[in-house]
């Protein structure tokens, strides 16, 4: 079972540094600290047990730490950055996680870039060594790399002419992307074993900044000042501190103080309620339940293919963070927006079908308004459960001021512009309906939710979208999702996780990477994997 | 051997009737003419062999005939517009057909919508009939969509539900990202087998218009006449006649008047020459030469991995064309220069390694600048062959404004802009050499070509590239090249073909879709595949 919750202070790859406003953040893989087999974590090379690590670091120095405006990335041995992931690892892991890790990955370097552009939180990779495949993709994560100008250490993709397989962390989207170097050059790049080193690198544009060896730790040092003081972070403010998150397990279902999951094997779906408090805790714990769950789900229960989600409790008890959330006027509130930001994003990219099911208990308002508004298709009750005693009065959404744009999706456009794309009529109105509750018949209107069934058909409506959706191809509903969710313009993100991620997806799967005598488990043995030639 | 000329008016599966300004096509598949194989093209279902047909069609008509201003595409049958790609044929179908026969299809569709957007030919579907799978993105790729509404003629897009694979012609991101149907109810549409019918797909605007059956017929007529008018064609116009190819085909070679192909089967490459000339039909003809070899060599040449593009002859007999193809003033001058970028489109989307190879015998200048700029890298010789008798003089490149917009990559930008993306002093500085010869070291430094080698290095640098490419993984050089070539913003075409190709691609690959037992070749047995359940 893969778990992604981490102790602080006791990380087994990581070294962490405090000297403020700097923080060193010192790569240093145990090789036999491998988390899903047994291979050698050689040359600071990555797998997820270490990926998870860096992912937890990075959320306490962005959180618990405000006195920090640059966070330096470096190897701890001399001459080696980050040799990549680990290809023993990719070699005898399964397609699923393969695929999982590199998502994960993924999502962690854009987590950088978001704390560098949203909380004033600098990245500097100190590249004091090799720095191949995926070390270069975190690199490229920082907002500015040093290379140290050695005549021998250079920066590389080498997947494509070594592995068979491409850079799966963003790299090639970044290179040209990001950092604007020529396509041409891209090319040549990406298929050079040995990397570009010095000048040439510079030159390219694959790193920002040369150093001597002699000099290589002072300029780190001197950059590393210059980038924090342009960090808005307050030294002053009080840390966000990332509780414990108190997880029960059993079979069939997940617990945490404010999430709860619940699996039903037969249909292969979960439902996820969401439980509204008003708390103080409640908007950071909620958001790391949820985080942690979904990554759960994507790892250890590959077969649930749908997520129905629920909310449960008074929108009042909700509303009472919206104001804080919207307007967040410290370093904790800002933070725990940005996570909520974060959270969903993660949600967007599930490759599974997400339903939302909103009845009279629940309370989708405020940030639990973007929950549903994440879902494939939205259920929502038209009056009242006849039978019951003293019905609850019938189901509301209600979008608050968050809705407008706190919280983007990977294509940068809020949940409702994704939605209503092209209908600027449509949006307006809207949006007319931000702060007022909306119920089931308006809400189909609106484009807020997509069926309204009255109690006679409710059950019996969703229980049979739940049968039908096993009965599918996963595959077909995971490219199908992966096309819907994200209409209008492209991003960064969207390209990572749409375009490279798919290839990747079919590239991990063909036998020309992945058979017994495929390109990742021949690598090193000298010979190269046999390969089918065609092309299309 | 897959063959993509066919002769005028010798169609087998469709019909085409001219009645100024309005032509109506009309798909009357021949069930018996499959093209690979033993399959019957029931109900209006089409393979590769229609949708060649197709493409051949819609050129004609948009070349040859300046007095058509509507196209209808309607079905032969009552009752059946067109049931979509055929599922027997998809069955049977090695993996690389399958994702050329929708790359293919997709840009017939693609040319649909360039021709209404640039040529003024406006098309309308009248959906006589049951219009599913591909019917439907067949349908969608016209600018206007009658459905009968006779209570029970939908459109559908049921390739999830049914066939456990994606739709592959555009579908999904057409019906959110050119109809703005909202996802949540693309969603149900591309699980519901039935479809949608009458009034619901008016209001989720999956169809345009709706006709009684009593009234279709005039509705369509007068829908069509109407869209006639918004025509910018001018029946005066003399038509550009599209001539005979007159290819001469052998087992490495493939030649037309003024483009040839040579394979070397070591390497797995292709050497392309186009040879300039100053005669009239060069700019055409070259074209559609050109249009066809990448078609032959993507059906017929599958292991051919690398294409070097090489050109001959006299810059200045490039240069007497390039005036009327930056600034056409007659409707065979508009539709010379729109092939010429829809070629280049095709070329930017070859799935197979782009190397230009300029030396001082070249001549890529003015569009033939732009087939250099298309590829992956350059070589350009620094100098000149020192041991020739008489050397020519230096290699240079130029561009002509037909650089500046005429020619969009499917990113929507111009070659030039993708190369030196994020980099706007670069651009501006390669612009200033429009209509100026460009050496080697200068192109390289403006990033119009990749490496300047001199007569020394020449040989060997490419050679030694060619071999070292063939070693790769194809696959791999497939997933990096279509991450390089689209930097920066995308468009529903870098979309249908970077993120729905990559995923449709991977499905396709699939044991859920395509072993003896998966969703495709189960079809129609009652049966469904045996699905690999697990999710990412």
């Amino acid at each position: 079972m893969m778990d992604f919750e981490r102790e602080r202070d006791a990380y087994a790859h990581w070294r962490v540094e405090f000297d403020a406003p700097i923080a060193r953040l010192i790569m240093d893989v145990d090789p036999d600290g491998g988390a899903i087999g047994d291979y050698e974590l050689k040359l600071n090379s990555y797998d997820i047990g270490v990926d998870i690590e860096l992912a937890a670091i990075i959320r306490r120095i962005r959180f618990e730490h405000p006195e920090i405006g640059c966070v330096v990335l470096e190897g701890a041995i001399s001459g080696t950055f980050c040799a990549g992931a680990n290809i023993r690892m990719l070699a005898m892991a399964p397609h699923g996680h393969k695929i999982n890790f590199c998502k994960f990955t993924n999502e962690t370097r854009l987590e950088i870039e978001e704390a560098s552009a949203n909380s004033g939180l600098r990245f500097l990779a100190a590249i004091n060594g090799a720095c191949s495949g995926g070390g270069y993709e975190l690199a490229i994560s920082c907002d500015h790399l040093i290379l140290i100008d050695d005549r021998s250490t250079a920066v590389s993709l080498p997947e494509v002419p070594l592995l068979g397989v491409m850079p799966g962390t963003g790299g090639l989207t970044r290179v040209t992307d990001k950092r604007g170097v020529r396509r041409d050059r891209a090319d040549v790049f990406a298929t050079k074993t040995e990397g570009v080193a010095g000048a040439e690198a510079l030159e390219w544009k694959l790193v920002d900044e040369l150093a001597k060896p002699s000099t290589f730790d002072q300029s780190v040092l001197d950059r590393a000042t210059q980038m924090a003081e342009t960090s808005d972070r307050n030294p002053d403010d009080a840390p966000l501190v990332i509780p414990p998150l108190d997880r029960e397990l059993s079979d069939d279902a997940v617990s945490y103080r404010y999430v709860t999951a619940q699996i039903e094997r037969g249909t292969r779906s979960v439902t996820i309620t969401i439980a509204a408090s008003a708390d103080d805790d409640w908007p950071l714990r909620s958001a790391l339940e949820l985080d942690d769950l979904l990554l759960h789900l994507r790892f250890n229960e590959p077969e649930i293919g749908t997520i129905l989600m629920k909310t449960v409790g008074s929108a009042d008890d909700v509303m009472v963070h919206d104001a804080r959330l919207s307007n967040p006027s410290s370093h904790a509130e800002r933070e725990t927006t940005l996570l909520w930001a974060r959270v969903l994003s993660r949600l967007d990219l599930m490759a599974r079908s997400l339903f939302a099911v909103i009845d009279p208990a629940s309370c989708f308002v405020s940030i639990l308004a973007e929950v549903a508004l994440a879902a494939d298709r939205t259920y929502m009750l038209d009056g009242v459960f006849e039978d019951e005693d003293h019905p609850l009065p019938a189901a509301t959404m209600m979008l608050s001021e968050l809705s407008l744009g706190a919280m983007p999706m990977a294509n940068g456009l809020t949940r409702m512009q994704s939605r209503l794309w092209l209908d600027d009529e449509g949006l307006e109105a809207a949006l007319t309906m931000v702060g007022k509750p909306v119920e089931a018949a308006q809400a189909v209107r609106l484009g807020m939710a997509t069926i309204n069934p009255d109690d006679l058909d409710w059950e019996d409506e969703i229980r049979i979208a739940i049968e039908e959706r096993a009965t599918y191809s996963p595959d077909a509903l995971t490219g199908m999702e992966a096309n819907h969710r994200f209409c209008g313009p492209e991003t960064m993100a969207t390209k990572i996780f749409g375009r490279l991620s798919a290839w990747q997806n079919w590239i991990f799967y063909r036998p020309n990477a992945s058979s017994e005598t495929g390109s990742l488990r021949s690598y090193g043995s000298g010979s190269r994997g046999d390969f089918d030639l065609k092309r299309t």
